[in-house]
């Protein structure tokens, strides 16, 4: 599964250091089982990471003095049935991430709890076209505040922003984003000094998306999978053997750039006939007669039971959608496609004609192995990535992460 | 790096097993690193598994006693300048396995020693249409006994066989081969029959390319590779984030079968517009005026100076590769693009227009990071690879694969 590394074993011989470093690895792993798990048992513990007995209760006491788990005795156990296993859950109220998801005509910022749990959220509707960067930090510094203002919303170390962009993910400078109009805007620059205090994540929507649907949505154990996104345009996120793959600068999914139609219309990236030309917002809105640039409105329409002639209308981009997966299909062989945003929209309305595009293209092999789904992460794959891709982060040295702390040092605030 | 997984720290606790485990597991990573390596000091191994010296010490001196590697004093060690660091090497006499390269018109069998180094091969032209398994399995026979025959030969642990197929990696069942006219083929099952005693591993022959590649060739240190192989259909095999990625059944890197241009012609697949109809061995061939299946010859062709008209036409099919290549660029952000086989050929002799389509299509912040090459393995990225993935199971334990074989043990023969 992504990011967990399991045990480290012993070894013939060792140092102090390493001896240090096998602890914060075994106690990250248990922490981040625990997250991901919800509530889970000792000895389940031991059994998933083959430590011994001693060595997990070892693990969870210093979890535990750390103030970021509790631990319980199982519901319902019996007496004289020798002594349950106890229960470790996450302590929720130990700390917050918050998720931002950056759209050309919508910001939403949501709080995320220890475990998982979504606590709040806030949202900005934008007109007047893309926003700036300066725009779009002015409106994050003030959704932010408000969900701060929460009452269940305690002790934030970090903030993961969403964008439909290719980042460079070593620092979240963000190469190109045609849909924002934004080139080599070094975003995750401003946001570190919007934010003093937060850890700071930026990465590409639909790899958050793709991480978040693995973690805790419909690619929950599978370890070969693609999060398809739409939006005004088209990306991709992938997780292939059981890890999340980014290419080597982050750049990896931009399968709305896939040449499906040469002679095609020319896509925003300037060559023509690129897979979201037939499939991005404007195409779905351009075939069922609606004007471009309204991909909220569309979705929602998409929702409700569609008049015959948009539902033929729309048919035919199922079928295209379907092509484009089959061919993601024959090129990386994964257990499941997941579909979010807009395209999982299409999907819902026209099922058929996606799976029937899709089953035009793929090798028989291939479709033997693969499923389609619709995105099942609570609100939203996007911003549930979002989250954990910071958990993920705090979750490597819990010690340091995750610390109470000192009695003198104050919530960060926008 | 692929399937090095580097060292295990020590832990807290341990039990007997554990300790078994972390000693084999770390033999593994010396004996590997050695493989590939050629030479390497004892503290450079110190350095790279991050272990101490004593232990390294004692691996090394078990893997003298399994004969799988030697040591010796560096050349040029000046006296009185220190002990200097002995020089770990394999042992390339210990043992060979083969490789095989499964073509439709063409069978090659390769030995290759412990170290990586080459030491013969055997070839078969095929005439009078694809071969069926019985034909192959025929060939193989007499290819293999005719390598054994080779002086430099001993002691053969396996067989690696590559082919144009899309292969179940657990079993090596064939699913599909189009242009070898397989359709589930147990050719796993029936080599083990053949070859008892030998490991076998059967695999896709572009996912061999990609892994000869990655360990020997243009892709050494490169952690994100696609290479791609033309032949009479053309597939590719991925390293992504160092790891060969198969997709969740073997079945990944079709990218032959992505549809590029729908409006084209009908694929041996039955899907109309796949990109090898644009830039296969008989697209190849038909651009050129030349006769569809004969691919060897073709490749030899490309190799000389080509007369005007047929310059100009294989610009026409390089423009068509480089654009298929860039869509891949889109979607996996590689480091380096590699071409083997026919399309090797095509870039080598058209390497402008190969570029000239990938830039038409590839996003620029994905241009920046990536460039094209040839394959460099010698004599081949796929023969390379077939032998690779043999030594990868074999290096998982070394005492169990490698260990001498009592004196009445006979070597396995065809």
């Amino acid at each position: 599964m992504t990011g967990t590394t399991g045990r480290r074993a012993p070894g013939r011989s060792g140092s102090g250091a390493a001896q240090d470093e096998v602890r914060r690895h075994n106690l990250s792993a248990v922490l981040t089982i625990v997250h991901r798990a919800g509530s889970i048992t000792r000895s389940e513990l031991t059994e998933r990471l083959g430590l011994s007995r001693s060595t997990i209760k070892a693990l969870v006491a210093e979890l535990v003095a750390l103030g970021v788990v509790t631990e319980t005795r199982p519901a319902g156990a019996r007496a004289g049935a020798g002594r349950p296993s106890l229960v470790v859950l996450p302590h929720e109220a130990a700390a917050h991430v918050l998720a931002a998801d950056v759209g050309v005509d919508r910001i939403l910022v949501g709080a995320y709890r220890l475990g998982g749990g979504f606590t709040a959220s806030r949202e900005a509707q934008l007109s007047g076209g893309p926003p700036t960067v300066a725009q779009v930090t002015s409106h994050l510094r003030v959704l932010v505040a408000a969900v701060l203002e929460h009452p269940g919303v305690s002790r934030v170390l970090g903030l993961g922003v969403a964008l439909p962009a290719i980042v460079r993910s070593s620092d979240g400078f963000v190469r190109f984003a045609p849909n924002l109009r934004w080139v080599d805007e070094p975003f995750g620059a401003v946001l570190e000094q919007t934010f003093p205090g937060l850890r700071i994540v930026v990465a590409n929507d639909s790899d958050l998306g793709a991480l978040g649907e693995h973690l805790r949505g419909a690619g929950r154990d599978v370890d070969d999978l693609l999060y398809v996104h739409g939006d005004v345009g088209i990306g991709a996120g992938f997780v292939l053997a059981g890890r999340s793959v980014n290419g080597v600068a982050g750049y990896a999914g931009e399968v709305g750039h896939m040449v499906t139609r040469p002679d095609g219309p020319v896509c925003r990236c300037g060559v023509r006939g690129c897979w979201e030309t037939e499939v991005g917002g404007p195409a779905v809105a351009a075939a069922l007669g609606w004007p471009a640039g309204a991909v909220q409105e569309l979705a929602q329409h998409l929702r409700s039971p569609l008049p015959r002639p948009e539902r033929q209308a729309l048919a035919e981009v199922a079928r295209a959608v379907g092509r484009g997966v089959g061919t993601l299909v024959n090129i990386l062989n994964p257990r499941t496609v997941i579909l979010g945003g807009l395209l999982q929209c299409v999907y819902e309305a026209a099922s058929e004609e996606v799976d029937a595009g899709m089953r035009a293209v793929a090798l028989r092999a291939c479709l033997e192995e693969v499923r389609l789904a619709g995105a099942a992460c609570d609100p939203d794959a996007v911003l549930v990535g979002a989250a954990e891709s910071l958990w993920l982060r705090l979750l490597e040295d819990p010690a340091a992460s995750l610390a109470p702390p000192p009695a003198t040092e104050q919530l960060a605030t926008a």
